[in-house]
């Protein structure tokens, strides 16, 4: 089959990769739509040491076949799968769940084939049901959302809560809107005016990182994944506040940390999140239109361009461009 | 100037209840609709050992005068109004606020003045203007709004905490409707199917509140305030779980309390929330129509009757019987 | 052997009990030393629901055989044991641990024949080896302090919270010696003057119940089981204040839930703790002697009465006397 | 009066420094005996870039004179002080205390000339009483015992929690001790052999930093202030885990955040703590020797030598030596 793979740290559209077969409790998928993410290009860049194997792992497909004769069920439906595959051993799977299990593969990751590919196999414990009222370009978007969700899993903002999310990126975006939420009072912060006008688009408030005080949220959301981003985030957090680390950040970071322990700010690196949630808040979202921050989540205005995946180094090229909003990879 | 008020346990409409006239620091407002809470009812059987004053503390209304020289932008401005009022000299009030301060007032509840009148005064920093977007009709929602947000002040439901609110009346559903915002699973749950139809049709999962297991929720908010409803949602609770009391109850409660010790059960009772998230969630909400839970929230559908001040006596007997929704009464 | 079981709510000394032999993976204990505790005398009143079986649940003993060739190294050694047999399969044992299974028996309360014998099995994973340094009328207490230390498990006393006891007994002296720990400003409230003598001699600050003024303490521990009890722990917890059940209550409480709404009080259910460190302190807490709060923990003052296995009817009888400290049966 | 002061980044014993005057609500202190702490030593470096004037915060003291005739009862007593001096007035002091007021002065810090000399003021409202019980060679550790207490106030380490401290220095055996405090699980990490002498003689556990596996432990407490130590924290905290950053780091930090982010770490600032359970602290543990941790701390085995303030200069010069424990400086 046809697979974007990343063999000893080059990027190859490969036209004859071996199609996967699914293993005892497997599901076999064929990719609709799959997305780009930062990862992707951290990866491409080196991060995390090495992967080799085809790249993905933001996707909507539709199971084939199962290596399980009671998941017949699941054959022909639309569906979205969690990324992370634990042992279902050890201690930390059976606590916490597979995204911190230390045996762990990870989609298009870590030892593990990704979705930037005509087919991918993925256990049917992983799999989400996807509902008909949510569209396929709708859906690629579960991955990320769910990550944004999880920010709501680890800390709680109250509804007085001043939050800033610094980096109008892709990801920044979902966070901002997942924190917008509940009558939360997220503004979106950028480094350029230009890049504030698709949070204005999205009804969030906004502004220039620069102009901003010292001091002046409870909670920062990092989501630039560069120094800079992070130097001003600290600066943002009031003292006692606290700053979620959402991005990867490639190599090592230079921080003063003068003000987090002056200031006793709280970090909390953030990471995967829960696709059911995702799931729901997308279905409750499918009808909004318009400028409606707080009031469900728009993922479609993110989306900056689609390639099939004949094309998708040009799309790999589009999407590291600066600025640049979600590209997506159209499988089949 | 007409007002409804309890005078030594008995509820009267006084035709010539003397007009309040602002002190140093307050407005004078002139009320232009009020709701009738499950609060003043028990205050009218006599809960909270016997208030004697005009009742009243859901309000929208128009500032009409003020006595501070340097408020006077806030004259014919549309505002909702904090119904505590602190010494704003004590440790309470100074760290945490008016809310738990010992010597505070609350508006038509102690020691202070309501709303079921023509004319009320209340502290101009208790004050918050009203969005032009957001009718009189919903901004009277503004109080028992931010009441149901204090839930989420307190505990930090996750996306995938699953949530029950047992009793389906007026403010279990503003609580549920809370809840279901950031992706929430909420289910809402009663004793009577004719009580499920309105959380139904506003697009919350619904139940009969006898046919759940015991232990099946995470997050249980009880808004019966009585004995089996509380007995209920301390069943409903699994081990490890919390319990919200969102109703004042009447007189002592009889409760088994043997599943909340050794289920290790979390009980936290809450009251009065923040009005400025209240009415930023009211004004995301305007422009939302049909069943739409967990995207904005709808308070309009919540409203039974509304009757003029005149007939005040009329609109509690009303609002007293069973299963009513929020009863109105406009006063200007 | 001999054994003091609860049978059809008569509790008896059989001589000739059936002398149990471990199943697979469990270990035949020989117990040395047992302690009789609130929960054994509500299990005599009926508490739980019909009992059968061999009472007691706290104890110290020394491995006779085992059901596991692979854990010979326990033969002769000295142990105490965890209370909680979990199925060691569902989400809750496998995530929680055992004390929450839904399908658990505990030892000598529910399904599963305790230590008021001269034999006891136990799974030997729920085994904790004693500390040459711990007399066994250290060890004895094991449990119960485990029990105090869960109250550190699920809050988080800062060193400036003010605590208050309430209830100077067996459980409410372990409590309060475990939160005076690190530094804790902790007050342990009686009823009666000669209550206080005991945690007065062990170094703690003590009070008079009626004495208090309302909403004084940060944290209340109600260690007394009763309505008068409970109604003055609420009282005197500040609003916004916490409350932790550490009894188990008989049939229903008659609460006032008026100050738990309007104080927005966080009630906690509190029961059984982790063993390791409970030994632990007893270990580090070994050489310890005099009125030394906050610096270890001294159980052996608690001790009101031994009596041989022969005669654990009149130490029954002797414990469920009022004021009464702990009383202990030797078994071997 | 003779001082040691910071002048334009040079270190000076100054035999002629004005001698301060009590202003209103001003306590005029004695100073006995005053600890040099690593924040000293980074002062001297050019750390929170230019303090000018007496360097010096921890101390004991006694009144002898005060700018209040209400506070007349505080000459001639015994002291120890908090070192930040808030506005009173900000709404950061109203509510959270003087320790993060924007516009606070800091004893030996910031804008407020510290302890290193032979008189200081402090405002009545920080001083504390220190119990006869209480020598002056141990009251002098109160402010770092209160910083190590801090560490409590801001995180909840559960009795089974694995706790690390990785800097075997003078913070960190402080650290150590209070965690160990309440049955905790305390190791002492250090990069030699030699470093881990102490730890072991106060009786606590202890290891080498680079012979622990990654993810070892549920919390890490960085003290050692640079950035291998760092790294090892981050290295050996597990995902989900959290690190308690102590120490002020000079300039830059150059760090890894990808284990931050992947694991999903929470770091923590900490800084100043309380001083009213300190001083408990250390009134209970008067009396203890040897061998306890867990049971008390000890603070004089901290004590590496002490100096008269004639000889401030060789005591810094002392201080500065890699490995060294408390100087202390005696001023009268």
């Amino acid at each position: 089959m046809r697979a974007l793979a990343l063999q000893d740290g080059r990027l190859e559209l490969v036209p004859d990769w071996p199609q996967p077969a699914p293993a005892q409790g497997e599901a076999l998928i064929r990719v609709t739509l799959a997305g780009i993410c930062s990862t992707d290009l951290e990866l491409v860049k080196g991060y995390a040491g090495g992967f080799n194997g085809v790249l993905g792992h933001e996707f909507v497909g539709v199971v084939a076949d199962t290596g399980a004769p009671d998941a017949a069920e699941w054959i022909g439906r639309r569906v979205v799968g969690g990324i992370n595959i634990g042992c279902r051993r050890c201690a930390v799977c059976l606590s916490d769940g597979p995204e911190h299990c230390p045996y762990r593969t990870t989609l298009g990751i870590r030892n593990k084939d990704g979705v930037f590919a005509e087919w991918v196999t993925l256990p049917v414990v992983n799999l989400r049901l996807v509902p008909d009222s949510v569209a396929d370009e709708a859906a690629v978007f579960t991955e990320p959302l769910a990550a944004a969700l999880r920010i709501r899993e680890q800390i709680a903002p109250r509804p007085t809560t001043r939050i800033a999310v610094v980096g109008p990126g892709r990801l920044g975006l979902l966070a901002a809107q997942v924190l917008a939420l509940a009558a939360g009072d997220v503004t979106v912060l950028g480094r350029r005016p230009e890049s504030l006008a698709l949070p204005a688009q999205l009804g969030l408030p906004t502004g220039l990182v620069d102009a901003r005080p010292d001091d002046s949220f409870d909670l920062v959301v990092e989501a630039t994944g560069n120094d800079a981003g992070l130097a001003h985030s600290l600066r943002l957090a009031r003292p006692r506040g606290t700053l979620v680390l959402k991005s990867t950040f490639h190599g090592n970071a230079n921080v003063n940390l003068t003000k987090l322990v002056v200031g006793e700010i709280t970090v909390v690196g953030s990471r995967c999140g829960p696709f059911t949630p995702a799931l729901r808040l997308l279905e409750q979202s499918a009808g909004l239109r318009g400028r409606t921050a707080g009031v469900g989540v728009q993922v479609q205005p993110l989306i900056e361009a689609e390639y099939p995946l004949a094309e998708a180094l040009a799309a790999f090229d589009h999407a590291a461009q600066p600025g640049v909003r979600k590209v997506l990879i159209r499988a089949s």
